[in-house]
């Protein structure tokens, strides 16, 4: 099984950390190719360089050769993950949805830590679009460096984090928390042994994820909203010249 | 009051026919300019054309000298509405949002006819998101000719138009109706003389909303969502090279 | 185009104040006529009040010769909206529905102020009745002084509103404000100098919503809900004698 | 125990219809009284013979010497029952309310029939309102003849209601059939015998929900929403002269 | 009339404080029968411990002869509630649904409050699953001690009742609570003369929803849900030997 | 990976149909064990047979030892899947979530297709419970004859479920198709062949869901609603003797 951990954003350091976080959640025999968005914005931080991500992304993973096995989106958001599945004929996995779905079934009611004030109501807007608002308590954010920075570990951020699980679980009734954003995963493991509430890290799940669908023989319905676009006249990819 | 009427696609016909609808609905001391996509797909049919559509088109607006009093986006549907919002300082207007807001107090619950089967999801998603789906009973579809050609009425198609305006009312309690996109608008009228159901034709709608905001001093949040994106470090648009 | 601006109680200081929001509100070419409920209630400030002032406004309203072009309902209430509706065959414009209707494509969520804490209930029911609830965060309220003084702006409720703001904004997410009642309209223009948050004034806001049904040829459906009563026998207007 | 039973509209041979009815459905010990609104509309069948009918029904029944113990509004709707609730120390009880409290542990969800396709907005409005929504699966009508003639059964309707439960319990997944409104309560019997679909016949249904509100000394809660409306100075009823 | 008051859980202590609990709110004429599930565990204070006592409480039930005219089941939880509605053919009433069902019509929104913070997610589901969410704003608890040991009315819980209360009025907007298990309803009275927020008991509601139900001739829908199970061959029960 | 199949009925027959669909599905390396709960029913054709079936297994499954890497329960339903999560300290996965989260990110909405009409609240409420109603459509049946049969694929049945498919398609907009119990999993095979809409098997889908968390080192959360019961004093288990 190969699977494309496909970073949204042109910053290949985020890639790279990606890479490693999922390398160590695959299964014995499946293959993580990393692939960076050259094209699209250093940062997700915004519905504008999200919308710059999206086309772009969709455009070139479509143009693939070979084609994965499946596809994995390595951020947490939308980046024209609709777009993507329209046009890819293999399972293709938002790290986002991929933590979700693992998470409903462990869980009263999670919440989602996320990485500025500003991304929380784009998140919220995820959490409906995605159909998973009856179980999503609340969204939440920890202020993080700028990014671009090493993908490491910072111990103030961590309690900081700490502190954000707390008032999830005492005052929202959260028991499960989702970290929203790559660059939050590197905090997994110390969060978890500081707490007993589960912690999703959407990077390994996502690989989990699209190992099962290629196990399953499933992939998103090609039978309605992610059809193939329609072709057009003289035109391969629908942007015009 | 000067409002740019945007058309996210790169099919100037469309521009032109949404232009003339637009200037027909615009109050007098209103200039209303047309606005095409020219990076963009020839036409949306697809997750896939809105993602193409929407980023180029957040900066290509946000670029335009001197800007307009408001923008008016003549397409129904997201088409990077969000990041539209976010880039620009004057009041920015998805007309698929007007034709909802302007539905809600005068109808018990509104149905939308969209332009082919393939587009009710992603129609249901934009009315999920845009926070109408309380009063939206059902979204339908009516097939028209492969878009590109003049957007005249034809009598066949009104005909099924009206058709499915029967159905809507009857069989969903639907009572009023929003044409879901512009190439539908051109039978706003034929179909209002077939009806007592209200139709609701989303360019004019749009224009007077527009007016609306400009004359009332309001625009779009800035105080959370749709505020600018973050300056990035040596690059204006978040695009890398 | 003639707009009567109809105050749903009977305190011709609350009619003057509001004739003078409106006209301020008012595009060139557009009269507005104030009207008084004079039998109605002092004040709508319970059910109760609301349900007397309903009726007989909706009754007086449809009598009145020659008839407006639209009518705008001013208060943030039911006060018989659906029944002004029903009886009259221009548009009808409840100010609270127009508030909300121009609100929801502006922000992330908002959240309403109204007048006293006993009002929050009813605000909330309103709300859910309107279809406005997927977007409206919550409803609180500031304290005024008994109503019939004069309307103007007092600087220790311009502080409070202002605290409130900040709570909602702080607290709740919210990143527009809606003034729940013509009595808060005053403060509309100090809250806006002292936030970023956008401040939905509702009379203003009736206002052009009114006129942009009278230019779009709309108004509420006649074709379900508010069609006319059916005729009574040798009964005018319903009411025993 | 003595319980009111309200006719909100002004036909005394509704009244006595239901005081019937009601009769039949008391414990022993409860005294049931008959109430017209006489200075209502004959018969409510718009919004705006509804926004009639409430304010002063309220303050009719406020004026009521002695008190009784609790007070039934016998009619399917909206009828300022609010309003009753805030003027009324004494448990005051909406048949239509009543019907669905005990509709709910009964099913896995409810039809309600109503008499004439006009109000079916108008019920589903007030279900909504009552927060039944959720275990109502659709509301329905059967035409019934004009109103004010005799209130008893009429075999051929009495087939189009049995079709019509039919139908919803096949067509609907319903397993339980509300009587919307008192001039459908002569059908409840045959029904019965026809189909092994719970009916739920609202005046009866009331009075048993007075008796046991009476018993349990409950009523609406004076704490929030249906407390006093505050004095006015001057005036008792809060009607202008 | 004869009621079964059935105690889920196999601790006598509590169904002899039910018993007295429910006497007292019976009508003349009706008999109330205490049952012990015998079988069952001690306390429900787990899923695991519900289903425990679910399925062989609705065997007993069943095989109960006479059968009692109806039966309310005493426990504020799910304790296979469906099965025995499946089971009997007299009414079935669980006291959390009684609880419930009356509360609707009386307030803005009600909170409960329950014995232990494990049972608040426990207690959520129930509401969910019972068709009242739209009602209920939050779930509470107050650490009673120990099960086991004599059920009387104890002044430092109440005080922290007294104090919830307060918490749920001031913080959620609550106008009503319901007191969330058996063991609870010792501090209904204490808790009245403290509040002006009305206290819904449920034993009490209990048993009178019960006695309603009774004569209004109505019970659970056999119709659909709660139609008898389907039987199997030699084999009476279900249970494997 | 050591998994154990855990079917909640008593029958030996769908055990083994299910231990081959669950090995077939398995990764290399994951060995799968089966389990059949002697002492529960049959099957599981109602909420009493449910409620027999669930807290049997609970405890049953507890006691095993060694206990297993992760425990699957093979049915499409509750089955005391709560009191399991509670007990164990080891990933449990209820067949029916798995399935429901593994369809949610692949389709725009799902149906499910049940065994028999009488199964159809039943399924709803389940679906609910879990939080998966967002993205469920509708839920329908298809007669089986009766269990205890061998699980292979009739033509007949095939046909009648290929019907409900398109159905299902044409009339609801579904894009995805969740078979709703173990008895229909033979089928999936033959209804792929027939349909590009996709067909999620939820025996193969709860192995995949259970490896992964295996590998994923979640489970379901421990520190809030499946928090181990409180210890009883002299009594292991909740039953009385």
């Amino acid at each position: 099984v190969r699977i494309l951990a496909a970073n949204p954003n042109a910053t290949r350091a985020v890639t790279e950390a990606c890479l490693a976080l999922a390398r160590r959640a695959a299964s014995p025999g499946t293959e993580i190719v990393g692939w960076t968005n050259q094209t699209g914005p250093p940062v997700v931080d915004s519905a504008y360089r999200d919308s710059l991500a999206g086309g772009l992304l969709a455009r070139a993973l479509r143009d693939l050769r070979p084609p994965p096995d499946a596809v994995v989106l390595m951020g947490f958001g939308n980046y024209g993950t609709a777009a993507v599945k329209e046009l890819l004929e293999v399972p293709v996995v938002s790290m986002a949805e991929a933590a979700m779905a693992f998470a409903v079934p462990l869980c009263h009611r999670f919440g989602i830590v996320t990485t500025t004030a500003r991304m929380i109501p784009y998140t919220e807007d995820l959490v409906r679009l995605s159909g998973f608002s009856e179980k999503c308590a609340v969204v939440r954010s920890v202020e993080l460096p700028p990014p671009g920075e090493a993908m490491t570990a910072d111990a103030a951020i961590l309690d900081r984090l700490g502190e954000e699980v707390r008032r999830l679980r005492d005052g929202d009734g959260v028991d499960l928390i989702i970290l929203g954003g790559a660059r939050l995963s590197p905090y997994a493991d110390g969060l978890r042994t500081r707490s007993v509430v589960p912690v999703v890290e959407p990077v390994a799940t996502g690989v989990q994820f699209a190992e099962a669908l290629v196990r399953l023989g499933l992939r998103q319905s090609k039978a309605g909203k992610y059809a193939s676009p329609p072709p057009l006249s003289g035109d391969h990819d629908g942007l015009s010249p």
